[in-house]
């Protein structure tokens, strides 16, 4: 069968259904074979069956505390002026947890008995009964104590093994093999030459199917040939109870992974309608289902989360993994494709008492904005997306503690910023520091619309030549602030090592056969870049390359490093990081604009004294191009 | 130093503390060294430092769609009417993720390139970099990848791979070691004699410490000898990073775990103000920190929650685990005590749109609480409880989506509820039946005040000798409810097998000698009890044991075949569990009453279906002394 060119949209549901129904056609296993295990082993697997108590706990009637046992009906009338005295052969000491004595049947607490030589003096009659721990208190023999299809956690294991439970039958551990695929892919640990890519999902899938209690193994990269992985694969379906093919799912020129599946199996499903993710196959191959994953990244763990991670759960007989949900406050407009699920990962944040949900990139490429998220917002397929300061339902990614314990910083992109994050959190774990990347001016907006705690800016007035706190003014305006500087910079122009083309200044930007590479509109950068062209009387059109944007300063100086562009205005922090030249600009104030509200809260005051530590400024110092001589010097 | 014959209320938070204190102290290290693994191997693992990108991803700029590399320039002009020819040399065919060739800044989709001949004809002009995913898109080289503290999931081990780390610097794994104690103490997996019990603790810490992301080993069973408990102690703490010693932890005659660790180390606190829980011991020996934990099991598991847990995750650096919580409506009145932070055990629900909280048995030995628990509600040492009805905020120990499909049965208790929970839930493992056992009186009023879907109940109306509808009308006039028949059950009286004492009905339980077990007041069985006895004309007092309360038939059971009674009445499956004898008294039904909004809500519908089966039914009559003549049968 060859390839057809254009894959389908198939609705997440149907696909699964699909997939589902190609699995019972192929007589695949609907659950996975059943095994006894030593109750010790069985944590984290799922009951076969259900768990019947075979010995009642506490296997015997049991003191519950430590004292005497006593027969009650001996305790009759005791008061404080009548005390009942039992002679040594009418009671027994005993400490909690041991066994009632024959003919005892109440337990009088050490601090109440008084002693008269050997006989035990009581000044308060006990009913019976008392502190008495009846035999199967906690169970009985014969009672149900675990239903099948239960994941067995630790608090489980030990009343099975109470219960008289030896061995316990449950779900063998479900094994998922990893084939990676592609000519251009490298295992990590290897040096990727130029072009190559390194197989980093297939470290990634391995890791979410034992997180889903599997065992798992990845086999060796396959090249782009069908012939060869049809043979890998109809092997790897023998041992295993998932195959994963990663890549080659689309329908590329270089894309086998649905015609091996159609040739060997039951193609079920080619392209689903969930973004990111589209090229998915589902299908299987002998008795074994085969899910073949894009190699986009995100796509790929979407993919695991969306499609395997519920089957793996219907073999074990288990309940499918949920994620708890917040409610959370849209930070902007969030538009969607219709005819696709859109999962949308999103940065949480507390800001003045709302949990704020800031979209992060959504390109399938982008792993980071997986690494990042807090949670996952999907966009049904029926739905065009949402405005900005909608109320929408978020998965929780990171536990809700953390979030509230996280500094969110919306606007301008600094390194120093990261160094932070970092600092804070190794001082104190539970304290993050989370910077979106949006430009000076779009952090502003954001803090007028209390979507964040602080915005870093560096953005220049050219009426007045001065910074930040004309901005503040006029959009921050009603807002109530304060301005706290972080750092003074050296912008540059950011060059190729030995500044080949020996750009001098920004004027050098107009000379033909240089390649611009640019910022995005509203970031600092691209400010002073227009505010230079503008005092040299430079049209942006006569720039080549003004019209690629990148999103930090670091983005800029990778374009560089790898011969796309020959310029970019940016940090000198940021040309170092990548051994490149710096031919400087200016040098700049860089502040961070606090709300109000946030500026004296508990959450700010670690960041504040990190400012203030001369082990942080020295570390600032150290980057290069940096000056901390006003390191939190509040400036409104 | 002797004991001290009682123990302190330390509140958890200043505990807490003082261990800190001791730890400090003593020099035990406040993280756990850094080592460097390869980063497949990291998962689960905390950073030790800040993760920097080295490489950039992509590290190329990438097509990022199928399709021909241009010159975005070329293309200028293009139209539906006026198209662009691009001879071979302007153009290359590139798939999703190639480089982009050299002087190529735009990618156009296979779709909309129509070629003739080799050239390829665009009928739209492209803007430069349309669909060209750029160099470091995803990160760049120098930026923050991860901060350190951070635990490590499946797409941050991919993105760390992706820029360029090989191996990563991460806090070692924490080795926890168990040691069990107690001379009465016998192994999991041997078979107890008299007055024994099982290390079922060990297995459950070692099963919490994994699930915490520890190693954990258990060591032998020692006897409760202060010498070999010191010396194995002394062993063992070279080789951990906690400690836990399992009972002993009390001030009782052989408790030594405090004695020991004020010996060989700091005895940084002895009792915390927490239920269960309170007999805690904090402290170290040599360089590790030691936690004593009491031997009856909520305790010893609710300990490592409190206590171990944050610990450990303070060595490793990272945040500590927290649970995400709901709001839910107290089912019945708390009680609590003042002083000590009360754990409480609860069941959870939604009956007709809200969540409810069903708190469980409160002893400290009861585990099954734990096993059976949705979550827990800790109710703070300066409260003394909570109104039926309030609103409580309680930590999930399931997920919210398999409690909103939990069928909340409240009421009597019978075996066929628990073969059904079975049943249901290895047809569909998101199914939980969930029986709470407050007798048929309790379950009728539990249904009146929105507690529960369903009420098990075979109460005898004294009167019209009717069962279930004349309490229907008395107790649950005004709500609308249906009732199903579930089956018809032989009760009778369960005695010693051979039944020694020769008893033939209720009239024998009033003669000398005979040892009654009872049940609970409102229970069916206890209300078809009293019936008898009233038509018989004989004083509860006249039955000896009459007071002793047991919370189901299978407890009954239990306390005849361990010898402490000799009679109880009850259901022949229950003295079939144990291989007892049976004098049957009467057949009753057993009906269920069903909230008006449950009877036909999808929630249900499976149960309905069940009862329907054929294969349940076999089942049921094979328990014993059931008629399912009836099952399912709607009788209001």
């Amino acid at each position: 069968m060859a390839n057809s060119p254009f894959i389908k949209d198939v609705p997440a549901a149907r696909a699964m259904q699909a997939w589902r129904a190609a699995r019972d056609a192929a007589g695949c296993p609907a659950r996975l074979p059943a095994v006894l295990v030593p109750v010790a082993d069985a944590a984290g697997l799922v009951t076969a069956g259900p768990v019947w108590a075979t010995r009642s706990s506490p296997p015997f009637d049991a003191a519950g505390m430590d004292g005497i046992a006593v027969r009650a009906a001996d305790t009759l009338g005791a008061t404080e002026t009548t005390p009942v005295r039992l002679a040594a052969d009418a009671y027994d000491v005993v400490d909690t947890g041991d066994p009632m004595p024959a003919g005892r049947d109440a337990v009088v607490m050490r601090e109440h008995v008084h002693y008269a030589g050997l006989a035990a003096e009581l000044r308060a009659a006990v009913p019976p009964y008392q502190h008495v721990r009846s035999i199967g208190e906690d169970v009985s023999a014969g009672e149900l104590l675990l239903p099948a299809g239960h994941r067995l956690r630790a608090a489980d294991i030990a009343a099975a093994a109470a219960a008289g439970a030896i061995e316990l039958l449950v779900r063998r551990r479900p094994v998922v093999t990893i084939l990676p695929t592609g000519d251009e892919v490298r295992p990590i640990g290897s040096q990727p030459g130029p072009g190559e890519i390194l197989d980093t999902n297939s470290v990634m899938l391995a890791t979410q199917a034992r997180e889903a209690g599997c065992d798992a193994r990845c086999l060796p990269v396959e090249p782009d040939s069908p012939d060869r992985i049809a043979s890998v694969v109809k092997a790897a379906v023998a041992d295993c109870d998932l195959l994963i093919i990663v890549a080659g799912s689309s329908a590329g020129r270089d894309d086998y992974t649905a015609r091996v599946v159609a040739e060997l199996g039951i193609l079920a499903v080619h392209g689903v309608a969930v973004r990111p993710g589209h090229p998915v196959v589902l299908g299987t191959v002998g008795q074994t289902p085969v899910l073949g994953a894009p190699g986009y990244p995100v796509s790929a763990a979407l993919t695991f989360d969306i499609f395997a991670e519920p089957l793996l759960a219907e073999l074990a007989g288990a309940p499918p993994r949920t994620r708890p949900r917040v409610s959370a406050r849209l930070a902007r407009k969030l538009a969607s494709p219709l005819g696709m699920d859109d999962w949308v990962r999103v940065r949480l944040g507390v800001v003045a008492g709302t949990t704020v949900a800031s979209p992060l990139p959504r390109g399938a490429g982008v792993l980071t904005s997986l690494v990042r998220a807090d949670g996952l917002l999907v966009v049904p397929a029926g739905q065009e997306g949402h405005h900005a300061g909608e109320h929408v339902e978020v998965e929780l990614l990171r536990g809700i503690d953390e979030i509230a314990h996280t500094i969110v910083a919306i606007g301008s992109h600094d390194l120093v910023l990261d160094l932070a994050a970092s600092a804070l959190r190794a001082d104190d774990p539970i304290v993050t520091l989370a910077s979106s990347n949006v430009g000076s001016l779009g952090g502003l907006v954001a803090l007028r619309d209390g979507l964040c705690h602080l915005a870093g800016s560096h953005l220049l007035d050219p009426a007045s030549g001065e910074y930040t706190l004309p901005y503040v003014d006029r959009v921050l305006a009603g807002t109530e602030v304060s301005v706290v500087r972080l750092v003074h910079r050296d912008q540059g122009l950011i060059v190729a090592p030995g500044n080949p083309l020996g750009l001098a200044g920004i004027a050098d930007l107009a000379r033909p056969g240089v390649r611009y590479v640019n910022r995005q509109r509203g970031a600092g950068t691209r400010v002073l870049l227009d505010y230079e062209l503008g005092r040299l009387g430079i049209s942006p059109d006569a720039v080549s390359g003004y019209a690629r944007e990148e999103p930090t300063h670091l983005a800029v100086a990778a374009a560089i490093a790898a011969g796309r562009c020959d310029a970019g205005l940016g940090i000198l922090a940021a040309a170092r990081a990548f051994g490149l030249d710096f031919v400087p600009v200016t040098q700049e104030p860089y502040d961070l604009v606090v709300a109000a509200s946030a500026m004296d809260s508990p959450l700010l005051a670690p960041f504040w004294s990190l400012l203030r530590s001369d082990q942080f400024q020295a570390a600032v110092t150290a980057l290069g191009g940096y000056s901390t001589k006003e390191m939190g010097r509040r400036i409104r």
